[in-house]
């Protein structure tokens, strides 16, 4: 069963006590440039910096004591795991994270000042899983995964449906698209709420997994060695985001690690706050596709904030 | 006559269409660094990216057609220049800015893109004025000030207003002080709108005369040559600004260089916000000051985000 209207306002409502109804900006310059209106929902602004908060307090939220008695359990090297934990401490239970031993020293000091349990592991998709499927056969934890869910896909549809309620009559909305969970919540609260509204998939063309996926509707794999500054982006689809993808979602479009970068500079200049990488994918797929969204108004999902400052490329 | 009550409602209500209601941003990490819950009112998120825009929005909204027939006029090589431009641009009449020829490159184009017409000059403060007491004379253009005028301070008291109107019972404001029409404005909005509500100023140690001022009741002065990151303060008090800080302010506070570095870059890792060095020196100054706020609810103004991206020292 796909996910109903109902289960979308369930999710707004469960979470919203949690989670930061968070701002919407724009600058004119970046209209000028883009030709079009362009409403910016600041996810970045997001507890634990990224829009990975929503879904994973959802689905924290929706589970029974039972199921949640032994804590919870995911391997993440990135957002999803403080996502994860933040949600444990509001249900005062253990949250138990599987990371690659490279990961970003600032997400794992994020998980640990949340008071999340860090199991090291090799960097290797093959490491990660055995090391998770060792923690939940000792700790009996429940596994959430980070996009591969319907209470995560219907908690991250919370940010499109907050823009949506705050302004009327968007044409085009363009999340950007990793796993899918976001991409997917995305175009199901546009359908749910603002048929009219189109929704569009954004994606490096290094790791264009999903624009290739949603065209032959196979779930296509990147090159292992594919390297992209939107780290957030490597991820695969998933049968089950696959499917939301293709019935609800318009296009994917991708752009290169140039256009990336540029989008990224214009959004810390103009709007005056940190993206990541990934989140100024959608911007950059706007500024060169921006003749099919001429004189439209345009939402942008901007995914997250958490970013190395020493690794930004046009500082 | 000092600026009363209906004054303050009334800049906010002729300005409340041209201005952005800027978010109110808090982190769980900055509450347990400073043990005390601190919110932080965005103007970096304002038009403009500072919260000059209020003030001569204000003003240029209060005179009348007749007094802004051949435009509006001033010297700033920073946030006042595109303010006014910007105001001047709403009333669809010409502003005259008359710039230092070293102005960061970042605030010339800021003023061309509004439409301001830039008067270059040398950079000193006799030949800024000499240069804009020429203009005004060639133009017939009215001088609107950066901060020593009741309509500016009045102006930049609504960023406050709209702080207390969103959150009840902030023990404690603190804004940067430079020509003190921020610290003015925010004074007299909390003795008017939230009588329990104490005030306080934040200055760079370097260029101290507000709070040197502040105590001996004379217009003091920094050294020609004193240096501060926090370029936005270099400025002094007017007699009608010190009159108002005095008046209403209950103390200022000084911080160092390196204590303003570090605030800055705690704002920029965990609020995910751009802010220029002048916007950290409050949070220096709690954070230095902690014991004498312990518990307490302390509102922060984040004065501006137009900082040059290649000059942030923790980059």
């Amino acid at each position: 069963m796909p996910i109903n209207q109902q289960q979308l306002y369930a999710a707004k409502q469960r979470i919203s006590s949690y989670i930061f109804k968070t701002p919407v900006l724009f600058h004119p310059v970046i209209d000028a440039i883009c030709g079009a209106r362009v409403l910016f929902k600041c996810e970045n602004l997001q507890k634990i910096g990224s829009f990975k908060a929503r879904g994973a307090i959802n689905a924290v939220l929706s589970l029974s004591i039972e199921e949640l008695k032994n804590g919870v359990a995911t391997h993440s090297s990135g957002n999803h795991a403080q996502a994860l934990t933040l949600a444990a401490h509001y249900r005062k239970i253990p949250a138990h994270i599987v990371m690659p031993n490279n990961s970003p020293k600032t997400k794992v000091n994020g998980v640990r000042e949340l008071g999340g349990e860090i199991i090291f592991c090799e960097p290797t998709l093959a490491s990660r899983e055995e090391s998770l499927e060792k923690v939940i056969q000792t700790t009996g934890a429940c596994f959430i995964p980070p996009y591969d869910h319907d209470l995560i896909i219907a908690g991250q549809a919370t940010a499109a449906m907050e823009l949506m309620g705050e302004y009327h009559g968007i044409n085009a909305i363009i999340a950007p698209l990793g796993g899918g969970g976001l991409l997917s919540g995305t175009a199901l609260a546009a359908r749910y709420l603002s048929p009219g509204t189109k929704v569009f998939g954004a994606e490096p063309e290094a790791v264009n997994d999903g624009q290739r996926s949603f065209r032959s509707g196979q779930l296509e794999q990147n090159a292992p060695d594919a390297k992209t500054i939107a780290d957030g982006l490597r991820t695969h689809l998933s049968p089950l985001t696959l499917g939301y993808i293709r019935e609800h979602v318009t296009d994917i479009n991708t752009v290169s690690e140039a256009e990336i970068i540029d989008a990224m500079n214009l959004i810390w200049t103009r709007l005056k706050i940190i993206v990541e990488p990934s989140a100024a994918v959608p911007l950059a797929a706007l500024i060169k596709n921006k003749s099919s969204f001429k004189g439209q108004t345009v939402g942008i999902i901007l995914s997250g904030g958490n970013v190395d400052l020493d690794q930004v490329p046009f500082l």
